[in-house]
């Protein structure tokens, strides 16, 4: 049915569907126990404790850390800002990665701030030339109009994946705890948003916010815009594969980030996922891969519409709500330090009896 | 009528009614206006715009800061713990102390990560001698059994009030950016919900959780026995004040944390207010001196039963949404370091001119 409906399906490269490892179950267990001997009532902490139980058990250690962090940032343009979808001009994609990499972005500040490697990769923005200090990762500049047409070539939609793939490949040369994703793109919302009203089946009206600020009635129209494009596209079968989601309307940021989650997981590294953008990439990733999964830490609710379904589908709850809307992993370096945080005190808390303090009776 | 009903009207100190600074305007406004100068959209930074625009205010400042930040941990014990109130025997309150002291305690770690100066001072516990690392300053040691006579008299509230001044006059020498107050002490839930229960006009049912975690008959119980407590001490008239009802139902450490709150506003010291009995610290100190209120940033939402209605009768959002039901200050601590990164984020993010990025069109 599917072959019928596309008839040239996206062929991913073959690592994307081997299997990731699971978490360590002994590793889980025993962060659990030593949560119940820490001085402090059990459960006290809250999600903190689930939080480095988790970590633990992806980690297969006993002290789990979130010292070293790489961010890896993947920008991209996207031809629907023809359609006049985004509030910005879609120069703003490029001056914002020339801005990341001179350390005047929120990404840069909060990176310095939190003493992380910061990697923006430029998986497809309309860039002609390479910017300094940015790695230049695209098959082509920018995605078509995919109101008019299909946003990418299957072959593009290959290249994005290992485009995340290589980043990943980098980032673990400085043996990471953890990675933090973020994006960039002018009209990225609108694709996402795409996306997830395809993969989630539900109306765009639903899914679709006002990005970096659109007014009322321009949601309206990039909600239209997005519901009639899926209806071109017949992205509204309920078989629609992510792969054929990304292709025909997704952007080569997103696919590479769906990538670079995939790619992640299989090394065992756990991932902050930022806002609606990530979350929309980590939703298309489970699709792909649904060992993926564990490795997943959603880092906060965006102030997004859409960002709530996508992630009640992926039954995740973001550690931050902060009305956050502005990408970059910004979100997700916040978490950031709570990770930290939590880690320190699983890590260095005294026990009851270390501390000689009375445990409750039981 | 008040004064028929409670003879012996508590007298605070003098200067416990004096105003608090009002934030500076100018500051704000020059605040949000660099807001809207840096490179992201307008709002994007949500709730940590908002919050390096009222540090802004509060410290009449430009470049908002919270590098700086003392923690006072204030322990008292409760006399109420003999009606079977708590899940964890009377002595924890001490061993506690002493384990904050140690370094052993979630407070302790969070402390030195956060490099935060961390003080812990014994405002009423049952310790018969002075504890080595803890500032003993109480009145006596231990309320009385609120369920039979009035916790404390009114020359131990006044005392308690001015340990609390004195506690935040000592922090000051090291000119912090900010104090995070935090408490300790076994059957502190059980006074704050009476106090709660007290101050909102609420049932006690409706305000009592279950503290370091009894279980739900112990919940009601805990709750009839602070309804009946309150009806003793004709707590039950809409004219109840803070001060009597600190007196009746409080404990020293609860009295203290209003000194210290109202203390520290005073000096136009920000405060990061912990969790249920911080918080209702806070709305005693609001009712006794309603300038106090901007300078509360409310860290985090607890999972105790009750913090809701507080927050929202002091109209607050706090910052964190993570399960935490320890107290000690740790939800506080958690707080700071989302406080500091949007302190960097105000004072080093690039503004679209300098960092030649188009903005939006208007």
């Amino acid at each position: 049915m599917k072959s019928m409906l596309h008839a040239n399906e996206v062929r991913l490269p073959g690592w994307v569907y081997q299997a990731c490892p699971p978490p360590s179950q002994l590793h889980r267990d025993r962060a659990a126990e030593r949560q119940a001997q820490l001085t402090k009532p059990t459960g006290a902490l809250g999600r903190l404790e689930t939080l480095a139980i988790d970590l633990a058990g992806l980690q297969a250690t006993d002290r789990p850390r979130a010292e070293r962090a790489s961010i890896l940032i993947f920008a991209g343009d996207h031809g629907i800002v023809a359609q006049g979808v985004s509030a910005y001009p879609q120069e703003v994609t490029v001056a914002m990665m020339a801005n990341f990499a001179a350390g005047g972005a929120a990404i840069s500040v909060l990176a310095r701030e939190l003493n992380c490697r910061l990697e923006v990769i430029d998986a497809g923005s309309l860039a002609e030339v390479p910017l300094a200090g940015v790695v230049t990762d695209k098959p082509r500049a920018g995605t078509r109009d995919f109101s008019r047409e299909p946003a990418l070539n299957t072959e593009d939609v290959s290249f994005a994946f290992e485009c995340g793939g290589r980043a990943v490949e980098r980032a673990a040369t400085h043996v990471p705890d953890l990675l933090i994703l973020g994006e960039m793109g002018i009209g990225n919302t609108t694709a996402s948003a795409a996306i997830a009203a395809a993969l989630l089946a539900v109306p765009a009206d639903a899914i679709t916010g006002s990005g970096t600020g659109i007014d009322a009635d321009g949601r309206k129209r990039k909600a239209a815009i997005i519901e009639l494009a899926l209806a071109l596209h017949k992205l509204r079968s309920e078989e629609a594969k992510a792969e054929t989601v990304l292709q025909y309307v997704g952007g080569l940021e997103v696919a590479a980030l769906v990538g670079a989650i995939i790619a992640a997981a299989q090394r065992s590294l756990p991932v902050l996922v930022d806002g609606f953008i990530v979350s929309v990439s980590a939703l298309a990733a489970t699709r792909i891969n649904p060992t993926c999964r564990p490795y997943l830490i959603f880092s906060h609710r965006s102030a997004e519409e859409g960002h709530r379904r996508v992630l009640e589908e992926l039954q995740a709850r973001p550690l931050l709500d902060l009305d956050l809307r502005l990408g970059e992993g910004s979100g997700a370096a916040l978490a950031l330090a709570i990770v930290r945080l939590a880690c320190a005190l699983h890590n260095n808390m005294a026990t009851f009896s270390e501390a000689a303090v009375p445990d409750r009776g039981s």
